[in-house]
């Protein structure tokens, strides 16, 4: 197969995650970075593309997205590294997601975009509108379900070996923003706390959409019910710093959700803990390569990345041996890993979206829906425009419920009929 | 000074914390034991009291209570081992509590009761009434506010080190009643799931409470809005094993307390972090030696038990030195070790009441008063009457906040014109 | 049974482990404090003996041990707190162990003898004679046998579960005479760093000889070839600060033990580590209520104290629940424990001497035996008078080697027939 | 500047490293892959340079090293992916690293070897000898030296914070090779247990050579004298799997650095532990990316990796934020950038030896040099051709050591002058 051409929106200078995209979306040979459009700003867009590492080819360092949706779709199709791009990283503050992916999408490109998806629910219509015009992949960088460990996790979970899911603890703290950073200058600090470039959430858009997703993934279940609390601790902040709920979930486990960007201390610890009726798991993402296991009545197992017992998603998932940390820019590499055989079977054949998702249906796939299927003959899944939709549409609903007086606020409806729902009841 | 002489009540064949108030109790050579009555089924509380290690002289050891509280009060005060006790540990489940220390306090000796204090908070103004007209200590074993490290984090956070409070998350883990052990005829298992023996409030009263204590004793903050859901997740169980509150406290921060017993692996996993404006702490009860502070832009630093850079009650508490660990049993000696230095004073002179709780007042005091005064010239401390009232009225609040629609339900009266009220805002 | 009547010498103003010993040995309510003499000056013992915790009856609190063992054998046998001493415990500075444990020992009374034993091998071979002579028990308070993860560990290399040993690491950093803190007039410091007092090891007597016991008491296992290097760092200290040896096993393994007073940050960090050829453990005494257990191919297993997984022996050594955490005093209660059911034995019949340590022999016993008979069918055991004459061994012989250029000086006689011998081959 | 061409030898099929180096070296859009001879077999190294991830040019995909290095030759030079590659990475079994670096340095390219450098000091005096012939840079890959926490304990023992180095331990633990996998046909496990083709040690040669090299990186001193004992525990193994050594440092600082193929439960456990007379550190590569640091009297500190408070080296070694792990892979990419910065250097001017070794002279570089010259200008560095030497005397004395009866084997001239050498006395 030939090496797939990558296009980068964003990720200029003073952005982390664009570098990250690059080195992940080429660690394993799969695909060349060919064009760019470096920033919002055309002269600060060609001036970062020229430079170490991006080094983009001057005829492909484009000023504007739109100049280079136009031009690359200009371009031939076929091999080489000249012929138009295969697919396209969109790495921009939140509020260009929508337009940009969006464009590239319906003009029939591979899409992978940064999360939160979009600004709200109508443009996450629009994104399943656009992609399923054009027939592409569209994968979300939920990067933290590519750890190895935390699709063992999952596998666990699918597999039975906790039994019944109760409960489930999810946290995401970090301390970066407790005094006014945004006032230095800072630029991911910046965009971040800015409504109109970040959205309706400031730390749950953020990062409580990274602790969803991976609450979704790991145990399978739906959030169906929520009680927010929104804070802004910092004085003359627009957005949350601070966000704590009360969880329901699809079979009656109970949770909670909670994160911040006012932890002093904090760094990226993301944390998910879940018990069954059988045992229990915790996974922190500060330390990935292991995940721990506890089974009532028997000595807690630390299970470490790399190693034979594992299932094979997360064997398929490492690239080195045991002892030999892997760790963020690897489980970002996974997310791409994913998303580049979807992109391989749909240029091949008929495109069947695979998702790390929850949904159930095996035929919510073709290559316009939003089908969010586990494909469990896979080692390989990433996540799907299905659950960034979600994701935006659980932000939403939690700025509606910290603004509400009553303590339920519905996320999504629940399966009455469903006996797990019995899981439960009020003491 | 003549070593104490206490009296125990509970604590017999298959207790658990008996054992542990006998050891606390004696460890420092201030009191010894000389009367009990080990059951509330009198044969049973005679074979007990015979037993090592309880080998209580036959003449006291009781058949009931109110036989000993008759003829302890029968005995001659004074020196010596065989006057009158000096005080009595009430170790019984939670219903027993009211009767008992309030038999004894209203006689006049000293109390050293379990928590929960008792089952309701109509008991708990008795018990008050009860103590005011007998004059003694009433001290009330929330024994993780003896552990050196939380003496510790109380003083850095009453030293201003943490800044202003913002966050809090107190959770309570624990795994052992993941199954219905309360079957099995386990004697810890029967009672604390039984509403008539435990009270309204299983996971939430049992341990939940604990975290409410830990919470005010290292902040010095009230709670004074919840949002609960309790839940009850082993069939056939009446009292909760799982709950979950969103809290908000008195100078305006957020909060979480959770606890659990369905929680498998977690064996007593009792859990505080703080996060103030300038920096954060962390403790955790299963390596107690250690606490974790992080000061903004700082290297994170881990403070340990028994090392001259701590403050003068951390220090105080502690027997060993550094690098020789000290745990449960210890702390728990120094809820005693607090008492007994009140008791000693009342018994000089005017009782002042000293109180590890958060409460403002020097004038809360004297010798019947619920007061609950941090007494910052002594390095000893002990949760008070008044800290176990407010631990039930906790306990019913939250089961009416389980039971309502409304999000917010208050806990204690706002410091309205308080300026840190206005710490966070909604965004 | 009656409450066993303890005396004690040393233990006075300024010392440490002296209220260590008080505490453990009445912590089950088996004994009772009722004699001592607390300091090597008359003055300062009965002062220190007048005060609190020891509250010692002024006709027994003695001025010097000589008085004590004299006037305790003019007081009759039989129950009661006025009769006659049943045991004495040693916890003096070494050099005062062999006169005082040998006096107390050779007229009858058990001895529990704080550790180095003594002097030299001369010394203990006295000692023997004393104890043989006199039928009492002696144990020696290698007090982290006593830890309940600790005999968990004895128990699974006893089981086989690690297979063949291959390999030790045990290590006891401690970082407190990192500079010369004997200079200050730090009393511990002072006598443990004076040849006069301390013998003729420092850093390696004091802490090293801890390492040595708990090597053979967890593999059952004889040092029998060593090669050291003892190194004095801090400037005008006559005894070693810190000591490095290659060690050859009784069975072929190969070893490490390391021991040091000059690392700073360590507290009391005694760490071991044993693999075979199946799996491998890992304990530390800083973190005392885990075990690491490690089998080839599987996940890392995390015992936990209190646990119905564990051991009878770990079990038996348990007072309060998992998770509620046990430490440094309740280990050395159970050092304690065990040399009480000795002496119970010891008084109704005819004594067998019990030990934790490695020595083969069921009829190493009798009363004035040097045997180190591990008690299989018990879950109790003591460090005998032999695991300490073991350790006065070791530190000569450490001495030794690090005076010598040959590399390898051997410590016990080799079982060359031994098939494990053959364990291990130079490449 | 242009993109170096990296050419590979070695990294077949069943390979591990391989990987690796191609990850590390293009990571930074600093390097791509153009050429290649994958395999000691010719139509292997064709069919591994064929697939994914190599797709090496089919001109350009050699059968042999030899042809190789003569039609790379035949080449020119200049800009532009078709000119001669830059530089050539050997990542074969160590018995043909000297051969095949040997003859690419001879002849001019930059080499990048991976460790221990050659099979003894004679082919080490040879490679020597074509750098200085050649002109080129020549890095050898210790790449736990690229991590950014080795980089900040390194910048601060060089600050003097832990005062003068007193004792070190060093130790590397695994536990892959317990059993005799060589004789599955693990690739990996074959070649390591072969004396033929990994050189006369083992476990020493294979992950001893790491440790020892971590110690001069961090501490800058030499190690001057050692005591060894190797054992080979796996009946029919040749070469060791198993090393203990006492050490003494040029200062007089004592130490142990030990290693083992047969720990099982080991991944890949480096650790170094490193104390001062002010203060001491450790770090474990398994958890890269903390640095514990504890100063006397002092709490103990966490420096984490993404932080400002630390060096420019290890804020240089670093890609994303704190908490936002990196590992084995990044760390192995910043030897790649320090050999890429000295390359640049090497082509634009004069070439200067930059190297993170302990050597003292900035005078040992120029093109041909063995300099290992800590630039202390630089934030960039990389083991050197005379760090891969000193590395293989290393080997070569411990295993003479462990042969010998004699206790101390000399490793380097010790500077008998220097005043450090007086650190630590015989007690």
């Amino acid at each position: 197969m030939h090496k797939l051409r990558m296009g980068i929106v964003g990720g200029g200078k003073g952005a982390f995650i664009g570098a990250v995209h690059r080195i992940a979306a080429t660690m394993d040979g799969r695909a060349e970075l060919v064009a760019g459009c470096m920033s919002s700003d055309p002269a600060r867009a060609r001036e970062s593309g020229r430079e170490s590492p991006w080094n983009l080819p001057e005829d492909r360092n484009y000023g504007t997205w739109q100049e280079m949706l136009e031009r690359e779709l200009a371009r031939p199709t076929g091999e080489g590294p000249d012929a138009r791009i295969d697919f396209v990283s969109v790495v921009t503050p939140n509020h260009a997601h929508a337009p940009i992916a969006g464009g590239f999408a319906r003009a029939g490109f591979h899409v992978v975009c940064d999360k939160p998806l979009c600004m709200n629910s109508a443009e996450a219509r629009d994104l399943a509108a656009a992609q399923k015009q054009g027939g592409g992949v569209f994968a979300v960088t939920y990067n933290y379900s590519g750890y190895p460990m935390v699709k063992q996790a999952r596998h666990m979970v699918a597999q039975g070996e906790l039994g019944e899911i109760r409960k489930v603890i999810v946290e995401y703290n970090q301390g970066w923003l407790a005094s006014k950073l945004e006032d230095s200058g800072q630029k991911q600090a910046d965009w971040r706390t800015d409504p109109k470039r970040a959205g309706i959430g400031g730390a749950i858009g953020d990062i409580g959409s990274h602790a969803e997703h991976l609450l979704r993934y790991i145990t399978g279940l739906e959030i169906t019910e929520i009680c927010a609390d929104l804070t802004s601790f910092v004085p003359g902040r627009a957005l949350d710093d601070d966000a704590n709920l009360l969880l329901r979930l699809s079979n009656g486990a109970r949770g909670l959700l909670y994160c911040s960007q006012v932890c002093i201390g904090g760094e990226n610890d993301l944390r998910i803990r879940v018990w069954g009726t059988k045992a229990g798991l915790e996974w922190r993402q500060e330390e990935p390569n292991a995940l721990c296991f506890r089974v009532d009545g028997k000595p807690e197992q630390i299970l470490r990345r790399g190693n034979a017992y594992l299932c094979p998603a997360a064997q398929a998932a490492t690239r080195i041996p045991a002892g030999h940390p892997e760790a963020f820019i690897e489980a970002f590499a996974n997310v791409y890993r994913g998303a580049f055989e979807a992109m391989g079977k749909a240029q091949s054949s008929k495109f069947k979206a695979q998702s790390g998702g929850p949904g159930k249906g095996g035929g919510a796939g073709g290559a316009g829906g939003l089908g969010s299927a586990a494909a469990a003959s896979s080692a390989l899944d990433y996540p799907t425009l299905e659950d960034g939709a979600r994701g935006v549409h659980f932000i939403q609903k939690t700025v509606e419920s910290s603004q509400s007086e009553r303590k339920w606020t519905e996320l999504s409806p629940n399966d009455h009929g469903n006996e797990h729902r019995k899981l439960g009841s009020k003491p």
